[in-house]
């Protein structure tokens, strides 16, 4: 006879034989931490022997090794120590899993969430068959499964069946399943398991991101980023619309090229942290319409046709293998709720992530992508539209435009007098190129500058060594060849500032017309999201006039929130019933059908805060 | 306003608008028939009209071609008649689908089943999307559904999700849903379809049978077998078990062998009724445990140590493309439950179709295949075992043993003076080989003749030109090489009765077995289920010695009963029901453990009827 009482959970547990530390505190559910699935390698699973009556097994020589003079003090590795009779053990703050996550975003507090995923982890010993009773392995493991954590009737996964005699015959006895909802097995792995991963994946049409997250610690382990390969069938969700419609194959095509992508980033992310991508139990994504159509299979070509219907609104659970997805070859596939034709999951993360729904600030939530979605509100209310902003905040259709990555131009300082320019780049790298925000900021700075006028035309006046007649008209140049990384000038021109100029009136006419729609006038909160959104200098965006309300509002660059959003409904299912509810009730402005959208777009695509003095005028 | 009253049913429809017959008989889900999908091609939808007051649409050229002199007796068809007032419209017997499906083998009444498939037919109307509710698709079509027939919140496949917009998007409106179990879409096509379909497997070690099955009119339209493929792995389950044990590879390559045999065998049943597989909706499999596993792709190591526990036993829905198996993509697979390691499910479908679990008659059932599952008892108790009796009743292991097919030699009757031989073989054609029927009609003939002694051994006083020493021993000529359609004498040698009298003892004690465990003495039926238990002649299995009892039961060959029970649980869902409760209840007899089996195997290997003079212990 044996019992533990722990600590700090005043839990107990008895047992008619010998009790192993950890065993006892995994059929407990108490968050103890291991990663190296409880065979005395991590060392992490240390306890605190308070008191003991009865015997204890001598230390172990892993346990000598890991704890060495700690195990004077009274501390032991959960998995090396059995007790026969009864004990008080407490679990150290440093051997907890940690059960709430706070994410930030600069100096803006992102969200705080409960660490509740929706798959989880249940060690169980299933007894073996007898020629008496020779039943098989299936039944007696949900009867097990029953009995000790009161699961009844789990479905099983067909390729669950296929490891389940290899997994109950293992040596020593007990599995470790991942179930989803507690209502499916998802996975069976032999034994005391360490780890339980998942996947979100945040597609955009320009950008993909994968984030790893160990969902035992609820911590983000590995993220990586890929240019969206559809790109080959156009920069904007348009496009890649219309190529479905006009050749064949196209849509399947772009169906397989995002799946390949997604895998791929999905094996560099476990290979960086040393797991196999087989071990990843679930995954949540979101995307724009248009994408999310596409990851389906679905052909999304009445979203070119008003009244722009999407195939399907609701969130989806959907088996990773049906999409192509090389994950688990049992795991989920949760994708969030879409809200319209041109607001998409992406946005509806954004909130999310934001938590814009549930706070009393009047908010203005813009996404700085391809497609700029637009939110305004607070937890009475919420209403979003779409623009078609273009990729010019991604570095798309800029000269010399490119990603966040290493080596792209994020930060643009230029001496009003000398026209000196001072340039930060990402990783400190040579300059490659400008990035979103380096774009803004470059254009914030030639206004201030005078050399940027209100039209958007450059000043003739000027005469700079800099300032220069190129190829597509005239251009100013940010890097000389001799400092770059790639031999050649770094230059913005005339082209890329019409092209910013489009950008930014059509995120700033959409706000203007949710204004005007909701009666909401004085923003209190300003939230870029997007790549870029963090690395947006406030003060630039404001000069460039991305939005209205930029001179009274705080402003914070959020990061990419559609993908946090992501990372949300992967830790917490609530997430998911919560991203539900916003997409049922936040309302939809479509601009497409919206002729006083179109007069807001041609008033404001000047540069306001720039010199009124056009040359154009004057010829 | 129009309403329309249908006889024989006494139900009525009203509408705002005009209502289209047919359209109207759709909705109230009555059992009308038609061929070609509504569209006035197949004149299989004929009605009367009793009764009509205001206008009705005038008769079109098609109705005036395929109804001819019926139109002036009141009849129209349904789907090319449109009323505007009201009218009593009859539908008359023939144009009824048929709802009640008796099946016979012989003379015995095999079952009776009420036609009510899992997955069932539905025809809706969904509205358009406005540019005010640009409501999606998906969301649509379920409002549709659950007012047009109170079908709530249906999952539906992502398969469905892909075919979802064209569907929608075709024109007339109108979508065709398949809906599994009230719960989940697996098919959509625009229209009115016509046509539900399923398949049916029953996968034997030796033979692999596929139904199709029409699942609006409850017929049979096409059956094709073939040898399983996985025979080059060995003839019976054991070595197809230790394959797995030894080669790295060898799961795979079965598992891939048996869909794709499946696969061969739905395409070319489907071809020969102009159907695309796609278009199945649904399939049931039966097997022996072994199968079932292999089809799953689960290893069957378990099945070859002690106490054989099969890896689950619980009947399955398992999506067809899951299996690898070509039929409708989002379509389900019903694999009924298993009993025990060597009771599989195509013994659960035996006991479904014979309905021996719901009669007062004490029955023997007896799957005369590789392996021999026997099942004793009434509605009160059944009781069940498996011999390994081998594949020599299937032509295995026999020197000319051949499939059931054109050419097989089915019947033999020898002239006891002359010893002349008198053959009949399947399609008449001239002989190719024996099928298991031949070979038993062979051997009960051999006896009464005396060629054949007690101990199985020929007899060596009979001097006859048919009787002579061949490359294996001893052998009797059944037909000469000029009468085959080979150009060699088929033979039955001694070694073939050998493998006989090894395959009939393991039956013979195996029920003996059960009788003595159960105490169920007399038994008043027998049926012998099995490829060619109909064509069994039940005096020659008497003379034999396959079972005991054979003087005072009822014998009777009941066909491919595992394939009726895979068809009775495809044709009627609570059949499913059914079989899960007769494998939850019918007891298991192990003979692997039982001392008794192997003492009763050796005692019955002799034939007892047969003269008991024996040259062997003369020599």
């Amino acid at each position: 006879m044996a019992s533990i009482w722990f600590l700090p959970f005043d839990k107990e547990i008895k047992s008619e034989n010998g009790l192993g530390i950890m065993h006892a505190a995994v059929i407990l559910r108490l968050p103890i931490y291991s990663t190296c699935g409880a065979k005395g390698a991590c060392g992490k699973c240390r306890v605190i022997i308070e008191k003991i009556e009865g015997p204890i097994s001598p230390p172990s020589d892993r346990e000598r090794e890991l704890l060495g003079a700690l195990l004077e003090k009274g501390f032991r590795l959960a998995c090396e120590t059995v007790l026969q009779g009864s004990a008080v053990v407490r679990i150290p703050e440093e051997s907890r899993i940690k059960r709430q996550i706070i994410l930030t975003a600069g100096n803006e507090h992102l969200f705080s969430v409960r660490l509740l995923p929706d798959t989880e982890k249940y060690y169980l010993n299933v007894e073996t068959p007898t020629i008496d009773r020779p039943t098989a392995d299936r039944e007696r493991l949900l009867r097990a499964l029953e009995k000790t954590y009161r699961i009844k009737k789990s479905r099983l996964d067909p390729f669950v069946l296929r490891k389940l005699p290899a997994a109950l015959s293992s040596n020593p006895k007990g599995v470790t399943l991942s179930i989803w909802r507690k209502t499916e097995i998802v996975d069976i792995v032999a034994g005391q398991s360490a780890g339980l991963y998942g996947v979100a994946a945040d597609i955009g049409t320009t950008t993909v991101v994968v984030y790893l997250l160990d969902l035992e610690k609820g911590q983000e382990i590995a993220v990586k980023t890929a240019t969206n390969p559809q790109i080959s069938f156009g920069d904007d969700v348009i496009s890649r619309i219309s190529s479905c419609q006009r050749q064949a194959g196209a849509l399947e095509t772009q169906r397989a090229a995002i799946v390949q992508c997604l895998n791929a980033l999905v094996e560099e992310a476990s290979s960086e942290v040393g797991i196999d991508p087989t071990r990843i139990v679930e995954m949540t994504a979101v995307g724009n319409t248009t994408m999310h159509h596409l990851l389906l299979g679905i052909d999304p070509g009445g979203l070119s046709r008003t009244p722009y219907p999407p195939v399907l609104q609701d969130s989806q659970d959907v088996k990773a293998r049906d999409l192509g997805l090389e994950i688990g070859p049992s795991a989920y596939v949760h994708l969030l709720p879409l809200k319209a034709g041109f607001v998409g999951s992406d946005a509806m993360a954004g909130i999310l992530a934001t938590g814009i729904h549930r706070s009393k600030t009047l908010s203005l939530l813009i996404d700085i992508g391809t497609n700029g979605e637009i939110v305004l509100g607070n937890k009475d209310r919420l209403i979003c539209c779409s623009t078609a902003a273009g990729p010019a905040f991604e570095g798309g259709h800029i000269r010399w435009g490119m990603r966040a990555e290493t080596g792209a131009i994020e930060k643009v300082k230029l001496d009003p007098r000398t026209l000196e320019v001072k340039i930060e780049t990402i990783d400190n790298h040579r300059p490659v190129g400008l990035c979103g925000s380096g774009v803004i900021a470059a254009v914030a700075e030639m206004i201030r500058s005078g050399i940027i006028l209100s039209r958007g035309n450059f000043n003739k006046d000027i005469d700079a060594p800099r300032l220069r007649d190129g190829e597509q008209g005239r251009e100013f140049v940010l890097a000389w060849a001799e400092e770059t990384a790639i031999g050649q000038d770094i230059v913005l021109t005339q082209k890329d500032v019409s092209e910013i100029q489009m950008a930014k009136s059509a995120i700033y006419s959409g706000t203007l017309l949710l204004q005007e729609i909701s009666g909401f006038e004085q923003i209190q909160r300003i939230l870029l999201a997007g790549a870029c959104g963090n690395y947006i200098d406030p003060l630039d965006a404001c000069k460039i006039g991305l939005f209205p309300g930029g001179d009274s509002a705080r402003i914070a660059g959020v990061g990419n929130a559609a993908g946090y959003g992501a990372c949300l409904s992967l830790l917490n299912r609530n997430k998911r019933k919560e991203a539900q509810k916003v997409a049922m009730t936040t309302s939809y402005q479509e601009l497409a059908a919206s002729d006083r959208f179109q007069d807001l777009f041609i008033s404001n695509l000047f540069f306001t805060s720039a010199v009124d003095y056009d040359e154009g005028l004057r010829d």
